[in-house]
């Protein structure tokens, strides 16, 4: 087989040009004009490339090859919307691969060469970055029926723009014939690692076969405003300090479990009133926990909760934490990874069962349908940062590895193996 | 003398319902319609006392007084602006104080029971908080030329909106007659505590005599962005926790002085880029240290330094400081502190000499003419939060000897005493 494919290597080199930063990275957050210029490019490629483009309600962007009428659809894809000054890979890379490996897919089906027993769409999720718009993963938990259509529509980003209006500013309107889950009967999904152990273990591609567990919190801290000059220190409720005492004991939490075991994070916060003179009266921020072992997990939310306890004694404040998200140690179907693997030792690559630590579209799509999520490497695991780089020998690598995946999928690989 | 003064009482709460919140406070910040309300309001109180108003390129709103024609001014008053969720008090109370005091001196002037060497006038600083445009005390910063106009007028709020945007929003527009640096002679403000030394100590009126000692920075927190969830603990450079650790240093750092002898605080702060997902690159945000001892305030800022490099390095930030502002211990001019001493003990009241930790515009005034600044006890000494209370008879107290310094001053009596 061959990793070589300029065009593959030139389209992504045109899609990386929508919201491109002078730090060589992207930044189109979901529904912003940079998003829906790639959009639209994507859709013209899709056209170009003998996909009927759709989009649906909830802002997922679809191409449909008919190999089989009237049979349910292998489903491929990712999301190219980003973080604000991301990389070029994140989300991205997953949907051109789809893009390519069903093109070439389909032209295999078409000339005879395969025998296939689904039809192909590949898809662009809407919003799987949550950064503009909270919860992350927006689309594909519509299409999975885990949230409701109404609430995503109607959810605002800090400027109080809603995701209707975001849509409505875009390239087309929803269409009436987009896919819908009941038509779905696989999906796969291609990313990069956003991680080190494939490039430290000197593996080719990666085969996910669970998820991190993840519990995430609203931490919401009450203090009371007062003057930042006068108020005696004792007599002050200074949320901010509050806040600061929790994400200092998030990461020393993290420090007390062995490398790898717990990931903490504080990344999003707002102060109230957020005056140089006065102390804050309200902070809320996010909390993050997550690891690949349930009870560690499970210890670490214990040990959170008391040494919160402690922040609020020192700060005066009061603390409280509304859980948002929460995800087990979940597994992709073993027949799915077991594909994958066949797949990549069809092809020669060197391969790992790997972990997934982010969350991606599949993990919602996983729980609905047989799901193959596949992995190549990234270079130093630099993730949602414009430095974010996959060489160019992975990443067609990947190409390879999606179309062989895909190819198996769409001929009822999963129900003869 | 008599501390009942029921038109003063009238007139406090019909102003205090400009920007009332429903926690029983105020939300004016410097030139939005809620300040220009106020001023509106206070400008038709001038026209109704014989005080032609007029307003300076700086938004400076003056109400003058002509006693002695040609002879320079005593100015007196304070700021309408307020912090957001602030008290009814802060600057508000000292202005009206100001505007009734003038009123009775001149009547007594112009009925021949005093002989005037001044003439007088009021004053309504423009945006004294900063909460919306940064720095405090801007207009009693351009009336005292230390502060550019031009860099006033073009400073700008979160939202891009410039200081002049805001001022053309206003009821009038500035006046060419508006006083002048070169007019006035003398400067008298009065103003809640914003401490407890006075109800502590059960003293009914302060002379300010000295201001603590401040430096104020700009921190800059440096990290790199990457995954929340992905990135390994030991590769984050991680902004935000760079700036906890700063903030809990800083309260760390007063903890490990005498109680009253160092306040230290961070009460604004912006986060980029401020994503559930995606770990801050870069923290932007205030510190403040005060102090009574300038010694206590040179260690501090000393050992801060040495603080924040054990905060880069946990945190692999690098974390710069920038000063913004800068005072030592001020002292207010002796004979103004002695005048308003003879003021108090003429009237009866017990008094006591009081520094003051919060900037005034008296702060800026008291460099260039002899100025007299008081303070009256603050319930709690809760200040810029809702609850801020000043009961009446103290109120009323201050408005009393706050007549008793502008009669004085009006006088010559700086120059006789």
């Amino acid at each position: 087989m061959s990793t070589t494919n300029p065009q593959f290597l030139e389209d992504f080199a045109a899609m990386s040009g929508f919201g491109a930063t002078p730090g060589g990275g992207v930044d189109r957050q979901a529904g912003t004009p940079a998003d829906h210029a790639t959009r639209q490019w994507f859709g013209e490629w899709l056209a170009r490339h003998g996909y009927p483009e759709t989009v649906d309600e909830a802002g997922n962007q679809s191409g449909t090859l008919e190999l089989v009428p009237g049979a349910p659809y292998v489903l491929v894809g990712s999301h190219l919307d980003s973080q604000p000054l991301a990389g070029r890979y994140d989300g991205a890379y997953g949907v051109l691969a789809a893009a390519h490996a069903g093109a070439r897919v389909a032209a295999e089906a078409r000339a005879g060469a395969l025998d296939p027993v689904y039809n192909l769409a590949v898809v662009n999720w809407f919003n799987e970055e949550g950064s503009r718009f909270t919860p992350s993963m927006m689309g594909s938990s519509v299409f999975t029926e885990k949230l409701p259509l109404a609430t995503a529509l109607a959810t605002t980003d800090p400027a109080g723009t809603t995701v209707a209006q975001a849509l409505a500013a875009g390239h087309r309107p929803a269409d009436a014939d987009a896919p819908v889950l009941a038509h779905i009967a696989r999906y796969a999904e291609i990313h990069i690692e956003q991680g080190r152990n494939l490039e430290e273990s000197g593996t080719q591609v990666g085969i996910v076969d669970r998820t991190w567990a993840a519990s995430k919190y609203r931490v919401t801290v009450d203090g009371a405003q007062s003057h930042t000059g006068a108020t005696r220190m004792e007599d002050r409720r200074d949320a901010l300090y509050g806040a600061a005492l929790v994400i200092a004991a998030a990461r020393d939490l993290a420090a007390g479990f062995e490398p790898g075991l717990l990931h903490t994070s504080v990344s999003e916060m707002y102060v109230l009133p957020n005056s140089p003179v006065t102390i804050a009266r309200q902070v809320l921020m996010n909390l993050d926990l997550r690891s690949p072992d349930e009870d560690v997990l499970a210890r670490a939310v214990d040990l959170m909760g008391k040494w919160i306890g402690d922040a609020e004694e020192r700060s005066r404040t009061d603390i409280r934490l509304e859980q948002t998200h929460r995800w087990g140690l979940v597994a992709y179907q073993p027949e799915g990874v077991a594909l994958g693997i066949a797949s990549a030792e069809r092809l020669g690559f060197t391969h790992t069962d790997v972990m997934t630590v982010a969350g991606h579209d599949s993990t919602n799509l996983k729980d609905v349908v047989p799901t193959v999520m596949l992995f190549v490497p990234s270079v130093d695991g630099i993730s949602h940062n414009e430095a974010e780089f996959t060489r160019d020998e992975d990443a067609l690598r990947g190409v390879e590895l999606l179309t062989e995946v895909t190819r198996r999928l769409v001929c009822g690989g999963l129900e003869t193996q």
